[in-house]
């Protein structure tokens, strides 16, 4: 048995099956064209296609897929920020109509990170953790009691969009303070430029200065550490959660981000219960998603 | 059917039987004891001798503990910060030995309010909710998916000790910004107090001031709203919950508290799932903990 994994994003659109113990196969994946709604999903169904066609579709457990959000698992549709010809896209009725008599799953691109860590990568055993992934945005997923904990809507795990500053800066979201509009590529970036940081308008850049060191830059980072810290250790003590595992592009910055993130839990911590808290890295990779969205299928209780 | 309810305080300890429409009966209650721990099991196993006198054990579903935390599930002790006597005090194996053959379920004080609020109170039909009990401090409990969300050590649902912001005061708990630092009533009196309220420091005084007009006492309020509403909208994004319920004593200030609340998420919350929030007042007042804790048995699963 396998599951078809199906990973859609507004840059790529990426289909694989996956076997139960998390390797990837017969992956497929194509640009994410811009344009109507059928557009996008001709072109999705063309990387579903191409799976299915080497794969013994008899053998199919079901369809994950790991989606950027909004999503409403109530009517089963998709509304991908970044996707704009798909608003209320019926996507799980589109995929029962190409996948006969399979079973369809989707959830969140971050909660399918949480959940793919959780279930192959660096969260394996943990049957209460967070995922995060600090990219472009800051995205989040939880799993608690062994499972993935994703609300009414499908939306729980926003932890990006979790205020931790009355006073901070506005965020793309409507909020005010979010650990997103300070601590994201984006917000790292802005941030170092607006205080004299000379290089490149980039987290990359601002990482690399950082190492060599820049003052702004690793002021950046420390800074973007403690929001995230802030936001772990309120969700620690909320969750009682004990493990976050972290991931996407700024978080390879590594020990540059982790260590104020790690400072920050120790300053925003107070309760006995919350403080002993695990920062590891996320395992995975860029096939969180593809793995994610196949175990909503492959872990499932 | 009925439960045993017990429900453990700082200032007291009181238990009832209560039968599953709620109704609480055979109230006994004492004044917590000072001194050893044996002293405060003697005064609990008092009121709860009281309550069997009355009642055909044979009928007793179970017995319900609510107990200021906080607690450890998993070795079923209490360590309530207000009983300096018992610190990880077994109180399961005692309450075992004390009503033989009844299951014993224990949790803390605020979840208590918020599964007894769901149960037969404000929150009945919420499946998602949280509750929260706005008092000396700021406690809270989370309902998610119909269920009590309490984590491994049962002490999930602190969101008075979630940080709202980064360069906030110190809070007793250790950490830094916390709603409680903000929003308890202890701390609403001593801001107002600080600048320059020149009523007597309790926030009852302070309510009675802001409702004459008092500009310091009403930005109190308003500070305390503000810090409860960027925690609520939090919540609401990560846990995709949409109703609050809210009591305790400085909840009893009423619009005084809840528009800036109000005002607060609309300002806090920037996504769209997490916009509609319902703020309920509680309608099980000083029986929240007997309730709740009854619901702890009879309400389960």
């Amino acid at each position: 048995m396998f599951a078809i994994a199906l990973d859609i994003g507004g840059t790529k659109i990426a289909a694989a099956a996956v076997w139960p113990d998390g390797s990837v196969r017969h992956r497929a994946q194509v640009a994410t064209p811009e344009g109507s709604g059928d557009t996008v999903w001709t072109a999705a169904a063309g990387v579903i296609g191409a799976v299915l066609h080497d794969v013994d579709i008899a053998e199919c457990a079901g369809v994950g897929v790991a989606t950027a959000g909004p999503i409403d698992l109530v009517a089963g549709t998709v509304s991908p920020v970044n996707i704009p010809g798909w608003r209320g896209f019926p996507i799980v009725d589109h995929l029962r109509a190409t996948v006969p008599g399979c079973d369809v799953r989707i959830a969140g691109d971050a909660v399918c990170m949480a959940v793919g860590e959780h279930w192959r990568g660096a969260g394996q055993g943990c049957d209460d953790m967070v995922g995060i992934v600090v990219s472009t945005g800051v995205g989040g997923g939880l799993i608690i009691g062994g499972r993935p904990l994703v609300g009414p809507s499908g939306n729980a795990g926003h932890l990006g969009h979790i205020s931790v500053d009355l006073d901070g800066p506005p965020c793309a979201c409507g909020g005010v303070g979010c650990v997103e509009a300070i601590a994201s590529g984006r917000s790292i970036a802005a941030w170092a430029v607006l205080n004299g940081f000379g290089g490149e308008q980039t987290a990359i850049a601002v990482a690399e200065a950082a190492r060599a060191g820049d003052t702004v830059a690793i002021a950046a980072f420390d800074r973007a550490g403690r929001a995230i810290g802030s936001m772990l250790a309120g969700t620690a003590t909320v969750l009682d959660v004990h493990v976050a595992v972290i991931g996407g592009g700024v978080a390879d910055a590594g020990e540059l981000l982790l260590a104020p993130i790690r400072r920050s839990i120790e300053r925003y911590a107070g309760l006995a219960y919350a403080r002993s808290f695990e920062l590891r890295r996320a395992a995975l990779g860029a096939d969180a998603g593809l793995v994610g969205a196949a175990a909503l299928v492959l872990a499932a209780p």
